[in-house]
């Protein structure tokens, strides 16, 4: 901070530092001995799981090696009217929180995560995938399939007043958002958590960037919400889960 | 936060939540026209810069596609004793940070930052790269080149003890270390910026994981380390600058 007298961003900036010693002297609910919390918010009773098509090599094997997909990546605010498949999607969901194996103590996913312990829910504002009515719909990693979370109307207006009237996010097929569970990795990190919270996010959407080259698609960031429209938009307490990040997807035209 | 009713974690969960809507009333020192921070650390007059070869699609186009990239990657923390050659170090380094386009306002980059404000720097503890003595240096995303950061003796010993004893970054090929300087973001998103630098650090370091894959080697991402003992050893304010993220990198034993 140089300038901008009245605001002290001493204290802010603290929160990109390691309080990694402070563990020392703090007992995490963990070394408690208490429950360790679900790895995904339970199944709601009665509902029916749209289980997500397994995706072949093919749908991601156009040749597209590593090099070029960080090469050609960038952030993409405008998308085709073509619309997602269902496996294109499945793909990009696995890609981003996808489980590789189970353990009573721990998920292992596509993304690295502190302590393993992946604090984050996905859900996906769908409006333009084949097969998929327009709804909000929750990933269940473990069972690799979808929920249906939210389906009334006006979806489209409501998420781009949450995403402070960016209107592109209106023409994405769909929309990724993250929400974080603090309380996942608080049982184990206490307060050396919510740095690593944030870190792991990062990683999260920077496999969607990846991910999305190899299906031709594009995708661009966003922290720029308002916090209360969009928990609002998940019907979500805001306190024990609440939206941290989020991420329009749609076709676009590589060269 | 459930049983740990002597912490309040409530004020550190809300580093996790957007403040977007502050910055209606907040004049940011881009928006009273200070002058933009540098892209850069200056670099230091009378230094010869190393620069860092071309790298050819050869180095990572082993047919390695994003599928098997995203499949396979996983943290590792054991690494062959095979040295890292510079046009793989060249590889990590463009993959993480590399500049594909500069204006006078901003630089493009292998990874999406809020506002492009990029607000890193990486050094690399050194050990094991072919045709680099032992030492630690700075990239220069910019210049695409190394600039000597510090040679001194007992480095491989000052980073074991500032990664809080984990013996495994010692063994490393090269150890990157990201620092983060603020002001870069907060020049132009004030209140807004801390949570959204440690998202681009996450960024950051996935494609890391991710490069890494396409060379046979391998990374874990550690945000467990003295703060105090990580600035020190790359000499560091711990104000302005200070280390945010650091991963070990070493050739690993890929099935």
């Amino acid at each position: 901070m140089r300038n901008n007298d009245f605001t002290d961003f001493t204290k802010a900036r603290s929160l990109l530092k390691s309080n990694w010693e402070e563990l020392e002297n703090f007992k995490s609910d963990q070394q408690k001995g208490e429950p360790m919390p679900p790895f995904e918010k339970p199944i709601p009773e009665g509902v029916n799981l749209v289980e997500l098509p397994e995706f072949k090599d093919s749908v991601v094997a156009k040749s597209t090696n590593i090099f070029e997909a960080i090469a050609n990546r960038r952030s993409h605010r405008k998308y085709l009217k073509t619309p997602l498949t269902l496996q294109e999607l499945s793909f990009l969901l696995w890609a981003t929180q996808g489980v590789k194996n189970v353990t009573p103590k721990a998920t292992f996913r596509t993304v690295p995560s502190a302590g393993a312990r992946h604090p984050f829910e996905t859900y996906v504002y769908v409006r333009n995938v084949e097969g998929l009515n327009e709804a909000v719909y929750r990933y269940l990693p473990i069972e690799h399939s979808l929920v249906l979370h939210r389906s009334d109307r006006y979806l489209r207006e409501e998420i781009i007043r949450a995403t402070l009237d960016q209107a592109f996010v209106g023409e994405a097929a769909a929309v990724f958002i993250w929400t974080a569970i603090p309380y996942r990795t608080e049982w184990r990190y206490g307060p050396a958590s919510h740095k690593v919270i944030l870190l792991d996010a990062g990683h999260v959407c920077q496999n969607l960037y990846i991910a999305c080259e190899a299906i031709k698609a594009g995708t661009c960031a966003i922290a720029a919400y308002s916090q209360e429209l969009m928990d609002k938009f998940l019907k979500l307490d805001g306190i024990d889960e609440f939206v941290v990040y989020l991420a329009p997807v749609g076709k676009v035209n590589h060269e």
